[in-house]
């Protein structure tokens, strides 16, 4: 293992100790990194809803046994690498998100499909995660971050940008093509509508509002339909592409369980597709459209102590944007 | 326009007189193709679920004003040409089918996704079809029918063949790869066994009860699920597969409203894809692998005047396999 | 028919009568469109190598036989349709380009591969072209052109914009990756850095020189290399990526017939594609793009009798961007 | 490490002194796998052309510095892995193959690549190979073969199997569609044709003499043109196949270094791809068509103490089918 001279013994973080919360805020020992991993300081970690899933343990799939630390999209700086880790080095700056690890020789992994991977790690979740100074991960997977990147700013976009710019990726629209964003206003929809434009896409923006309509069209959408006001949305959205034959994709972040109708999906050969994570080159992909300075992700930072006081607002509904944490306060 | 010489002013039909039927045995004019149109003496046709939703009108999409003359599955001798009309001649083998013509001119002819044209006519549903001794339908459409084909065996590869076909190709799985069929032991379950072995797949046919099984492996089935017995049907299905992680496609060919779960669809970046029926290369792909003596597809024949019993019978459930109506009784 | 009232008889036209020229300014009729074709009032025509190539007869394929009019990138008013024309309207703008028909039949059409097409015809080479004022063209390619479109600034992208943009999609580069551009600030380069641009791509332009280096990297251009000055092409092209593994793919607008080596073929599996001209959905996605006012294609205009003097020039490599002719002078 | 008790500290091998050969029989110590590599006790292993370049240093690319062990077609059983190998056991048997390891890192590697990977590690050139008894290979390359394989008759299908399988799969040919196979009646043509047949593709042979002829039928091709007899090659390959178009992807097992027309390969729209070995997932899919008995491949067995005899005879172009030798021998 090659190290960082100054890395502590032991680390303030954020534990869930039981289902339901609150997290205790307490000093845990440092991890040591294993030959294929390695250990990050942790500065910055953006907050998701996903996390407060993790603490309610209320998804069909369950955590590690707790206690268990939280987090999924944390930026920071290599601190020690393992004896076979070759392309990370000590100093490097690197990302942690939702996939930790995967076993890398499956027939997914194989396939460049590691979020499918039956033994993937899954950081704040099956692993501890990005809610404590020094976390580890699986450097097949850690997000390689250029140096001089601001590291507040760039955590966000280590999981709401890479969903949103793999859902994109995954819905085919090549550059010049129309695609409606279903929930554009939102957090992930003002990630998604950027990506679009630095990908050539025209976005017809979804979303409730006034506020929202400007912001939609701030950040380049083409064309906005109000859900609150329409008479007829699917006649607004034909309208908002130049043959009125409708967006050849749709990337709806808001999803319902309601079903899709049979006859219209086949008749139409429409296609509806599940879309995860990114893979390691999606992670690339959107990191590269951020370091172009074409992506900005509005946040706030409080201290990782703080981080309670985040989950309360986010139950209430009171978020706008996306809350970051520094783990040193 | 070239025309074979013997071409009657009348001929004996199927009539749609009515919603909801029966059908009426009528002798009614020959019509004339346009310039771009082709006229074929219907020796053959294939009867088709659809065509008694047709005469029912219990769809939700219009058919023409009645009368109708229904049936999208018929094969033939091309008798006369429309002017503009090269590459088919009079004398040639031609088959009908669901996509009677389309504008080729929007954005969907000009990708070659026919089916999807606003315009599209519809054999048998938006103008006449296969239940009449001489149909039309557009020279760009037609299926292409090589000399020596036996017409009443390839009437039913025009819809219910070329339909599967289509499904195993959108389904994107590839040669050596495993495809789970549902409804493996009916009418198109069985062509589309036969089909997914051309193709070079493994097919996992999913039916119910003993004679289906039986019927399944023997048109080349790598394995048989029953779910009437099984008790896991994921579970059987997965191991069915060489490395126990399922299939890499399933042709649904027995469908349900039921929503996918949004959740695996999700994790898992499951993709449901609506097929409908072929463009002119799959109808040509289709007929290809029929000639080859690929497929073979169970059928019985009657006369077209018998037409109201077929429909009683399907009405009834009581087909196996597929009934061939002869135009000539 | 459907036709404009005042279509005359008598038209001025540039005749090629011999081979290697020069062509003869004189009056020819005006010809009447066949059922599934259209006329063209052609207002304004870019003029390309090839009409040079059609003039002199000196390439592996026959033209015509003899008197030609050249000409195939020609902008006008629609004046007469024929019978079974229902999309295009008399009044509506149309382009005609090196496509002019094809059989829609044969296994090529049917997949949208136009282009290939062993029965198309070609404008201004195996049927004439646009160097008249009345110009015929099969309905289903003449391009569409909407309203409000300025002709004579649109003309070159009936050719050149077609041409790179099918090259720039042939190559399969996503959005966000890097494409090579040779010959990048020549005609067809600067229409291909601005198509690279809307497209997402980033473009490492190669060519000689200062002044085009200042070309190139106004149009957006992400780095420029000059081979004239260059100490090592490659390794500077490959600096150009962010991570030196070179661009994902490279468009070659100047070619030369050497052979690539088979050993670093294989072991880097290149593939080497072909690209010919756009089928009619790459024409309606490249007008889509100059219609956003994305590509600008610099040119002068000149009365259709200079057009000796045009080739004259082009004989002598003195043309930088592109003529169109005035066909009313 | 876990190992199998049983390994011995020195083993027989034959070892490339000097540039040039010949190769030496003699004793060298068993090699010990790293923490992410398993040690596999070779039984047999094929003979390849390119082991003969390897000793002779006539390819542009360098070998690891001698002595060197030959041979990268290798099968045989894991008896040790290093601690990191999760998948792989003690007992598997395994093989190895020209893909010896890789970084797994890159962005190829990311994207499925591996051949590609810069840092790529070649069996039997840049790492010793399969011609001893005891080799080392990476845990996330090493060829997974199912228990109860006879391991001299895979040993071919390893490199040879492999690589035609992966031209096959890139020409994108779908099933039903024509390949035509240049060299069909060769050790790599004899693989392809039963590959092709195995992926539902009709082959057309491409090769010399009449015995040849016999061999390529017998293994499903559905054509065969004779080169030394032809009048017209492209007349009588296009000829069958059943459009007269010719097919739809070209196999190129025997080539040359003369270019390609550039006017031909514009307006034809043609691709040459180079196509070098498999991927990891390429080896399981071509393993899998092994393992289901569609793939033989002819060979003969000599002991490894005669690898410079089968050299000999490879360079007097002597050889018919695959030499295969027996490590214990």
């Amino acid at each position: 293992m090659a190290a960082n001279g100054s890395i502590p013994t032991e680390q303030w973080a954020m534990v869930v100790e039981k289902k339901g919360g609150p997290c205790v805020y307490k000093k845990i020992p440092v991890p040591r990194p294993g030959p294929d991993e390695v250990l990050i300081n942790i500065q910055y970690s953006g907050v998701c809803h996903t996390d407060l899933h993790a603490m309610m343990g209320d998804w069909p799939l369950d955590t590690k046994p707790l206690p268990l630390v939280g987090g999924h999209e944390g930026a920071g700086v290599v601190v020690a690498i393992g004896e076979l880790v070759e392309d990370v080095k000590v100093g490097d700056l690197a990302g942690l998100k939702w996939l930790n690890g995967s076993c890398m020789a499956c027939s997914f992994c194989q396939q460049s499909d590691e979020p499918l991977c039956g033994k993937a790690l899954l950081s704040g979740y099956t692993v501890d995660g990005t809610f404590q100074q020094y976390a580890i991960g699986k450097a097949a997977h850690v997000a390689r971050i250029p140096k001089g990147t601001d590291l507040k700013s760039v955590a966000p976009v280590l999981c709401a940008g890479i969903t949103v710019y793999k859902g994109l990726k995954e819905s085919g629209a090549r550059a010049g093509q129309y695609v409606a964003i279903v929930g554009a206003g939102g957090g992930l929809g003002s990630l998604a509508l950027q990506y679009a434009r630095a990908m050539g896409l025209h976005a017809i923006a979804i979303d409730g509002g006034v506020e929202k309509q400007q912001a939609c069209l701030e950040l380049g959408a083409s064309a906005y339909v109000d859900f609150t006001t329409t008479k007829d949305l699917v006649a607004d959205v034909k309208r908002a592409t130049p043959d009125g034959l409708g967006p050849h994709a749709v990337l709806l972040l808001a999803v319902s369980e309601r079903p899709a109708s049979v006859f219209d999906t086949v008749t139409r050969m429409i296609t509806i597709k599940g879309s995860y994570v990114g893979n390691r080159q999606d992670t690339a992909e959107a990191l590269d459209f951020y370091n172009l300075g074409l992506i900005k992700a509005p946040f706030k930072v409080v201290g990782l102590s703080k981080l309670n006081d985040v989950y309360e607002m986010m139950h209430k509904g009171q978020i706008v944007g996306r809350y970051v944490v520094d783990t040193s306060a």
